[in-house]
């Protein structure tokens, strides 16, 4: 089962190929269907999701510096809204629930492979336009979306990881994604025209497509050999 | 009258010296206080204004980049929600009463005095850091407010300009003021400690802070001298 | 006479329409032509130009950091240290001919206009891509070899601007300006493809095209109207 | 023997602590220094770091937009100068005589851990000022310097990587080493005063130098684990 959020992203999808099923069959998240995924991994990708989110927050809101109507602003905003003041607080929540405290997600250093998607991620907006940065933001969103849609139809009450499919697979989650698909396709028709997949600006936007997805894989391999909380660096 | 939104903005006020009374009483203000502000130029106000804040709104959005805590993200993230859903939509409301409609406003040229005033502020942001921005960003919030404040206890119900003075000078945009006045003080304290004056890195807020109330005259001046609505440039 | 730097200048040119005739017709440039500028103009004009080649170079700077190609690098990176060392350098000395100092540039304040435009073209490249920030860059760079082109001709010895005329007229910068007309094509053809009008990426480089040479007419005014040197912001 | 390239790179690297011995004595540095180095490391840390030579100029370039005075926009040009125009075609002769085209290198893929470096040095740019950039970028130019400084003496004519000891430890990039202290101490000095490490400030640069410098770490690990030539990315 895949998302359908639109047009583009089937697109962009079918052209970064096999990556896209390293993210989204990843044994990360065959571990979350199946609950067997060890607690010490979740807990790992619930630290890291923290500092992930507050980074990718940045990026939605270079996102409303670099758009061209009131529309895309009004979209990017938004996301950041929804981004810094729900699902922070309702990550924190979870991390608290997992016995997390805010401290240890503070004390929390940046993995490198945590920094290296959304780094990238803002460069690709610093150094392209609004169509580059929504490339680039589109795998994490969406892909989150595909997997949440899948997951949710076979879950049990009991499940340990409940609460995640549900989040990612409930009906606000996959409107954010029909949401997002939307933004994307309005974006691109602006910008490229009818035919975007003719012209030479989507080689661009399937690097950037194709990167972030690379590096949604990688996240989940930093989950999947989480170790147990290392404190952070005393000079940050 | 003078606004009292915490410790940082009368001191960036005293350093900006005279240039400070001739933005908050600019022809253009005491034309508003007593009603006598020709029309055409309040017009013209309005018809720029709409523009200003598409581009104030990215630079806040900007802030939200540049934070370095969640509460800075927070405080910036609200400020972007604020003006791109409820500012923009009150403000197309006051020029549809006007006689002003939507597409007046997308014809519009941006005039030099509102280009110089915008980019300023989002290159304070880009080539400085989040207080940078912040000090470039304070004159025009925190003005509104001084003059809302001053304005405001001698309004007489049928004034010409009752709704601009009555929104600057009302207790909802003088709680944004003092937010604002807040977030500026607590992200001077958290970067040049607890005696800001003293620190290399203030004259160069002194500087964003004058430069931006200087361009809050050229903007004054831009209103005064408001000609009939031009169409914009046809490329565009 | 008019400037042939590749095949996107002259349609970028001829989208804009009227203003490039009253950016290169404008009547500082005819007074230029004429010998007749007033000195307070030129050298009011010098003043403010050496502020804007600060941020010139700071626009090609960002130039580097948004390229696609080696090339495009190599380029913008050639420009930037032509402008901070060379041109930079060969202004302080026609200002120290025209009997201003070093100081006299430093005490300077940076007049709107020319706030408007540096500005303007820093945010056309933030806020897009590559291009975006190209077309933005243009008009300055080729208007004034057009310019240059068209008065060197009818330039004699005794000519009181004869340095400015044969700077921008001479082989050198119009050797610079069939450079940049090469990185524009080059440029475009890569993002745009072969029919680059015929592309909804197009407008937007006439837009931003168009306006940078509507505020190269405001340098021009700023340059007419040039008041003895006023000593800058005591803040600053 | 460690380098001293000034006062205000001896205090970071005292703060970052252990983390700058695992960088500068890292297994792939003493591979290098004792010619043990398997050619296979060797020539995978040759690809990536062209790529990384790309935007490590992008992030001085950015460094020439944030600059606030002449010299330091000079120092930062030259620097990206010399990168684009010497240091790529010296890097593109290395890798030449160790038998990679530049096919082979605009084939490979980006490593993650190369991706994490450079877009963090160029975030710290984006996100921070002028100090900011500059604390993330020196942990590389100054730590090369003293790598290169320390193996140099011992180096036997017939060692397998002769060329890049001479380099590093070389009088010509000893002096870059120099000037990028100096630049670094001056720009310090200028924003923070005589006494930084008291300023609340400085924490922040010791955490983009002690993270730039986990950063490095993470390069060499790459170095050392490198596969042969994996073709990039078909969508890119």
């Amino acid at each position: 089962m895949r998302g359908d959020y639109g047009t583009a992203f089937p697109a962009l999808r079918d052209a970064a190929g096999k990556v896209w099923q390293d993210y989204t069959r990843h044994a990360f998240v065959e571990g979350l269907r199946a609950g067997s995924l060890p607690r010490k991994a979740f807990l790992g990708y619930l630290v890291q999701d923290y500092i992930f989110l507050i980074h990718f927050s940045r990026a939605w809101a270079l996102g409303v510096t670099k758009a061209e109507t009131l529309e895309e602003m009004r979209a990017c905003a938004a996301t950041v809204e929804a981004l810094v003041n729900h699902e922070i607080a309702l990550h924190l929540r979870t991390c608290a629930e997992a016995g997390l405290s805010e401290a240890d997600l503070f004390a929390a250093e940046e993995h490198p492979a945590n920094l290296a998607y959304t780094r990238y991620v803002l460069d690709a907006g610093h150094s392209g336009d609004f169509l580059d940065l929504l490339a680039a933001l589109a795998p994490c969103v969406l892909g989150y979306g595909e997997i949440g849609a899948r997951l949710l139809p076979e879950l049990r009450p009991d499940h340990p990881y409940a609460d995640w499919i549900a989040t990612y697979g409930g009906p606000g989650y996959q409107q954010v994604c029909r949401a997002a698909g939307a933004l994307l396709d309005g974006a691109i028709a602006r910008r490229l025209g009818p035919d975007p997949a003719a012209t030479p600006g989507w080689a661009r936007l399937c690097r950037h497509f194709t990167t972030a997805t690379r590096l949604e894989v990688g996240f989940w391999e930093m989950g999947m050999a989480a170790r147990p909380l290392a404190p952070a660096d005393p000079a940050a």
